[in-house]
């Protein structure tokens, strides 16, 4: 065990005080981890949308204040009662979602929705004792998802920490904890596409461009992309994208601009969009008989998904996936293991990066839309 | 070849002159088979709704004077130029819709929708020179869904014929020709439930007891039956159906119900209603993490599948098929096999047996409800 074993850590992390508010550099205290916790010094963390979401906290429950932060890559500093499978320097991605190993989910082939630490953006407080790890001068700071990674220091339960190579550079790995691993798993371990056929991936953010990936490193020919941005096209073509198309370039549904570029339409389809017009569309866009479409992104809370039941009687199929379908503590070990085989490219994710201090820097890129990943160094 | 290959067969057909009509025996005139067509005569066939709907031509192209029929057994009369595959004498088992063994569909080991073959309600006549094969004193009659098995002798494109075993009883597996193997299939083949699952069946007409019967040979260990017609019950636990929900029974939604009866869900839902309303709910029932719900009923033209895009988020899978996902040709026949060692019970399925001379009384039946099929013997 490390010097600070047991004992409450100060340390600086970047605490959102109040809705769409910058987040403000403070010395927070991190208490020691309890049963089933791990402390983790985060080294690298960097910023997905789903912190934006909630830190602008339009339509969702306010919760402040909030220490966001889900995608990162840390080291193991101690661990509370129970924990066995890791140990004081192990190295880890924190992930928003959890595998107890115990529950249903955990024990089917097909979920990765553990019942117990499925995600939840509405509880700011760790399982085990309804409280917060995290204060300033006493008061309480909320948690997000279970990782709060926007601090030097964090605590989390041992089912949301896959342990990876020690030799995996953090801070590449680190976007595997979320947005990555998503795209990349919604093709690999959901649509399947075979060697040889044609994929349509609609929306070209870092998740769909990860969706992409996927369908590269699948051998598939044709990777159609869809996005309503034709500035997302160019990056896009480092990713295996062989053709565009904007939705606003044509006067007829893209469903039927995309069944005419394929002789009837794609084998396989992934959503990476959060639009539910795209989702009818990615649907409807397969082929009938084999057709298989894929729906990643988060919907809006009145959203109907709405589609002729023709369209699906004629043999084609709709799921959905959340994290890739990846359990996180059996399965991204070895997602990591494709990146260090030089199967997976992570570094075209990587657009910016910037030092923990100047976090609000990462906010402003993401909201005008300027590339993919930003990089946070804690240690900056 | 027999002693009428090549010439013209004068003989009693059921002709529906007249949309909702009872239908008229006649004396037909049945054309020699052309290029890659075969002249079968019929020992059985029975009805099934599709006739009945296509009959009574409510909200579809009328097509009259017509001869109905589609699930039936008979034996090769004689073949049309190019068919290798059948001789007089073999045993076949005619489908509505067919395989043609070139195309993509018919190569692709997912999909049974063959493009040449694939069913066709509003074309009445055959394809190698977009006649008919039907006359009465020189007047076409149309042929319906390429088999019109109403009639002592039919012609058939090759692509439409199983050839099965010629030891089977035709008037036991004749039923297998449309409504119970695209039950049994939507189970064994699209649905897939594992030993010791649960599966709910939407709708126990002759299609949902096949797919319940799926789900009795699957090992599945609850089959929950759910019907608007409490009548349906008794006769549905012959076919391994261990619960019945009536949606009328409740005042919250089905889905609802059934998840409660089921701690989160059933593993696999198989909807045999046409209702749309049962199409969502069959859905929305089944458990997220791995649920499968698989649409068989026909919808109607103007019907919206509609749902929370987060019900497929959650990780349920929606499917369709289509004659439950067998190619005809290479796949009946060893459904027939299922039957003939005993591993599929088709008795249960034969509640009425009529002369054909009395063919009217079988749409009585079904038009009232009674029974599940009711084989009309051609020779009586
Ligand atoms: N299921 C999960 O586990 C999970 C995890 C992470 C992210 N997500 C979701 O995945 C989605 C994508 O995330 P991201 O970070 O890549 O977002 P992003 O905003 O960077 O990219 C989305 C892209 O979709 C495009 N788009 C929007 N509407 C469109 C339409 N109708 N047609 C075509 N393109 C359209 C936008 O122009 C944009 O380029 C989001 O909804 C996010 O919430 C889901
Ligand atoms: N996909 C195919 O290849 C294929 C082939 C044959 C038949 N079908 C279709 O399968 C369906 C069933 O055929 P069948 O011959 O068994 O019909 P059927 O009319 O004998 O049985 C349908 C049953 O569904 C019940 N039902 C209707 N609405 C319901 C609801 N909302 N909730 C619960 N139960 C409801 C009815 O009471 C009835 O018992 C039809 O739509 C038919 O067109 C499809
Ligand atoms: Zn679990
Ligand atoms: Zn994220
Ligand atoms: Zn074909
Ligand atoms: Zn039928």
């Amino acid at each position: 065990m490390s010097g600070t074993a047991g004992q409450v850590i100060r340390c600086k992390a970047a605490v959102a005080w109040e809705a769409g508010k910058p987040l403000v550099m403070e010395e927070v205290d991190v208490a020691p981890p309890q049963a089933m916790e791990v402390r983790v010094k985060i080294l690298f963390t960097s910023l997905c949308h789903t912190d934006v979401y909630f830190w602008e906290a339009k339509g969702q429950t306010p919760l402040f204040p909030r220490i966001f932060g889900h995608e990162a890559g840390g080291i193991v500093e101690s661990v509370g009662e129970g924990v066995t499978d890791l140990e004081p320097g192990d190295h880890v991605l924190p992930v928003f979602t959890g595998e107890c190993k115990e529950c249903r989910h955990c024990k089917s082939e097909e979920s990765n929705m553990c019942d117990l630490l499925r995600i939840n953006t509405d509880r700011g407080v760790m399982l085990n004792d309804g409280k917060s790890r995290f204060s300033i001068r006493g008061q309480p700071i909320y948690h997000f998802v279970g990782t709060s990674t926007f601090s030097e220091y964090t605590v989390v339960h041992v089912g949301c920490l896959a342990k990876i190579n020690p030799a995996a550079p953090l801070d590449k790995v680190c976007v595997l904890s979320c947005g990555i691993s998503t795209g990349l798993g919604a093709t690999l371990n959901v649509a399947k596409p075979k060697k040889g056929s044609s994929v349509a991936i609609f929306g070209l953010g870092a998740v769909g461009l990860a969706a992409a990936e996927g369908a590269r490193i699948s051998g598939a020919s044709r990777i159609i992309g869809v996005d309503l941005n034709a500035n997302r096209f160019d990056e896009a073509k480092k990713f295996g994208v062989t053709e565009f198309v904007n939705p606003k370039d044509h006067d007829k549904p893209v469903h039927e601009v995309i069944a005419e570029m394929t002789n009837g339409g794609v084998d396989r389809s992934v959503e990476c969009t959060g639009s539910v017009s795209a989702m009818i569309s990615a649907f409807e866009c397969v082929h009938d008989g084999w057709g298989v479409a894929v729906l990643v992104g988060v919907p809006n809370k009145d959203d109907a998904f709405k589609t002729h039941p023709m369209n699906v009687l004629n043999e084609r199929t709709l799921k959905g996936t959340f994290f890739g379908n990846y359990k996180p503590r059996s399965d991204i070990p070895s997602v990591v293991e494709k990146y260090m085989n030089k199967e997976l490219e992570l570094e075209k994710f990587i657009t910016h990066e910037v030092p923990f201090a100047e976090i609000n820097k990462a906010f402003e890129y993401m909201l005008s839309g300027a590339g993919l990943r930003c990089i946070i160094k804690m240690d900056a």
